[in-house]
């Protein structure tokens, strides 16, 4: 199992899915079938049942998904149960909306440090983060036990950040520059597209009623 | 057809499908198959068939889709073919950041008005864009045709914003405030949760080889 490559999709698919049966757990609900699971993340039920079969066989055939083994290996399968340290390059509007940002803690995401190539704001403390030059990246990497890296800086810097990143050790990154990034393949790349979520906007205006 | 009420995912995956069709249009491609899209973006052929099937029926069957026909219908239906003007309340970190993100034109949405409830930072001008008092917002919705407004202002002050949007007619709000909105029926709000991206990361890092 921990041989196949899983396609990202399913890996997004199974966030939802926990958040789901987190919400029946707490409803003391205590098993749920693919349809319905599927329902209400609006997918089919063959697709719940090919997204959940990647990682072995889960209920009971005719009997549903037991909710509470279910959210036990959803947060296992995603690594909910750590807690992961995060460095960010680029305290530049995004990067310190992101630092300021409260929503990483709620999911075992630690921001413990933070970097910037201009040196006017190397020095100062952001959110109760001191901000160091990025020459401190590759030492505190290693002191601070960083897993995650996220980049919010202009384009023409993003390749450099993340030759840092990775050969400090970190495998995650979390790319907010507009740049295709070149890594080894051990090293997962994220990009995130803040556009995407104003593209679903325009079909709601284009349907409107009336 | 119009008065099906679609799900969230599914337009979301609708997007996924023109991404893939603009690319295979430009390599020349005539036509795919519903298990083809479906490899493509990691989705069953069975899901694919239903998503797209809640806006009738696209291709032959045997034949596969058509894809030029299949990316002119997904842009009619996102309403790709339109511009839409932005508003923007709050430019602190984020939304200073959104103000100077280049990815928005792309997909035909242009910020052309930004506010501030707080009065020092009315009259700034940023990113070309003269930030004005939030009292302007109704007159400013009307003369610049705005149809989406973005809130990136302090949670309790989302839903005072929100309220502003709407009696000026906006009916689409994308919510970066971690705050649940109260919005009459016809307006269509997205919120957006910035951590869900690292969210599917812990799952790298939980399933690293070595």
């Amino acid at each position: 199992m921990s041989k196949k490559k899983i396609p990202e999709a399913v890996i997004s698919r199974l966030v939802v899915y926990l958040r789901e049966v987190t919400e029946l757990n707490k409803l003391k609900i205590r098993a749920i079938s693919s349809s319905e699971l599927g329902d209400r993340t609006n997918l089919s039920d063959v697709q719940v049942r090919k997204d959940l079969g990647y990682f072995g066989q889960f209920g009971v055939s005719g009997a549903g998904y037991p909710i509470s083994d279910l959210k036990e290996s959803l947060e296992r399968i995603l690594g909910k149960n750590t807690i992961w340290n995060v460095a960010i390059v680029g305290v530049g509007h995004l990067g310190s909306a992101l630092l300021a940002y409260s929503g990483f803690n709620k999911h075992g995401l630690n921001i413990v440090a933070g970097f910037d190539t201009d040196l006017r704001k190397a020095g100062k403390t952001l959110e109760g983060i001191l901000i160091q030059p990025i020459d401190a990246l590759p030492a505190m990497v290693k002191e601070k036990n960083i897993s995650i890296g996220i980049i919010t800086v202009p384009s023409r810097e993003a390749q450099n950040v993340a030759d840092l990143f990775v050969a400090a050790g970190v495998e995650c990154i979390l790319n907010f520059a507009p740049a295709s990034l070149n890594v080894p393949e051990h090293v997962k790349v994220k990009d995130v597209d803040l556009s995407r979520e104003l593209e679903t906007l325009s079909y709601h205006l284009a349907n409107r009623n009336g």
